[in-house]
């Protein structure tokens, strides 16, 4: 079955994460709104989001079409991807644990967002650029070590000791880590050459997910849209002072 | 099994969409932070959370204790009772499309927390009231409306035409929609008695909801916390003009 996959197609953004779990897994997969032609392109992604008949609408992209089946919010399509594709632990209890991982980088990637967008996702950032300055102050200082300690204890944790956040292998989550790594280098260049070395056990597991071969194929293809100011991780340079 | 809740003792806040579900499906927990005595009150939570040796570390309250298994995050705690407890769908798809729904949830919850606290949580609110009243006029204005608008559309769009959001029955995410009617009414009574006879279908589902005997008898009981401006939903007048 050929997924498809539905995401604003000029920005990474949430949209990323499950990108990074789709080329993981080596799945068949249809980038929807990045594809011109019949029943392609953004248009069609706005269709399904304007349904009026859908019963399983979503709120927002990214939505996956797996089959018949409609899957939208970020951490449940990777819970859905996950048992399917080896990117996730069998038990029970290992899948709620990965996916409890998740649900707090979805919280993290929020507070990402609110860096440059404290007050309203509907204005400009130009439009609330103090409020920004302030807020990624509070950020840097307090919610990235707080976020990235968290992440780097589970991981020094992990029973199985394999280097990996949870189980014995690669998850969605470590997928996930991997990209906060990378968009917060890019966002924040300053504030992570001062943050990063004191998370080693995080930045090698992003080294490590690097070199996971399909990913690296994915990394060096143009399937891989640059960082840009229009996605979660945006680099102003006055927010890193 | 005797379920124990880790929740801060002297508010709803995310808490509560556990409590509903627990109270809901009538099952047997303890409200850890809440009770006194040995291993209980926020002691005992705080030991959980700063565990140097816990393999399942939570990131913040609330969690849940199942037997062995701790498990974090709202939705990852709904999503494991939902199963358990008949309050979701049985099958695969309505289980992810529930929980979807909650995570929904989820991001709506964060958005009502940072009306009050758009520039930092570590911040008091009276640091940060101007900017408190230009997030929050952008949230009364565009984001209530879109999230109700929405939750709206998937109930009136359920196939099983039940009156809930999904499936032919009350599901945990019901539950949720009473106590977001519930909090945004007790945080925005002006901004909410304009909006509210909008959706006449949700508040519908929430007086169903409230009439739920268990939920009922739970909202008559002193288990049921009072709002106050300690929690998610804060009422400050100045905030809802």
């Amino acid at each position: 079955m050929r997924y498809e996959l539905y995401y604003w197609p000029g920005i990474q953004g949430r949209g990323e994460f499950v990108r990074l779990a789709l080329e993981a897994a080596e799945a068949d997969y249809v980038d929807v709104a990045r594809r011109s032609g019949r029943g392609m392109g953004t248009p069609a992604m706005m269709r399904m989001l304007e349904s009026a008949t859908e019963a399983c609408l979503p709120f927002a992209p990214p939505f996956l079409k797996a089959g018949d089946q409609i899957i939208g919010q970020t951490a449940n399509i990777l819970l859905f991807l996950g048992g399917r594709h080896g990117l996730a632990p069998q038990d029970e209890a290992g899948r709620l644990w990965v996916h409890q991982l998740q649900l707090t980088v979805t919280d993290f990637v929020a507070e990402i967002h609110d860096t440059h967008h404290p007050i309203a996702a509907s204005l400009y950032y130009e439009d609330q650029k103090a409020e920004a300055a302030m807020r990624a102050e509070d950020f840097l200082k307090h919610r990235v070590p707080k976020f990235l300690g968290y992440f780097g204890k589970v991981l020094a944790h992990n029973p199985h000791k394999s280097g990996y956040m949870a189980g014995g292998e690669l998850s969605y989550v470590d997928l996930s880590m991997f990209q906060l790594i990378e968009g917060l280098r890019y966002a924040f260049p300053n504030a992570m050459a001062r943050i990063a070395p004191k998370h080693r056990g995080l930045i090698d597991l992003h080294d490590r997910v690097a070199q996971h071969p399909p990913v690296a194929r994915y990394l060096a293809s143009d399937r891989r849209i640059p960082f840009n100011e229009e996605g979660i991780f945006r680099h102003y340079p006055e927010l890193d002072a």
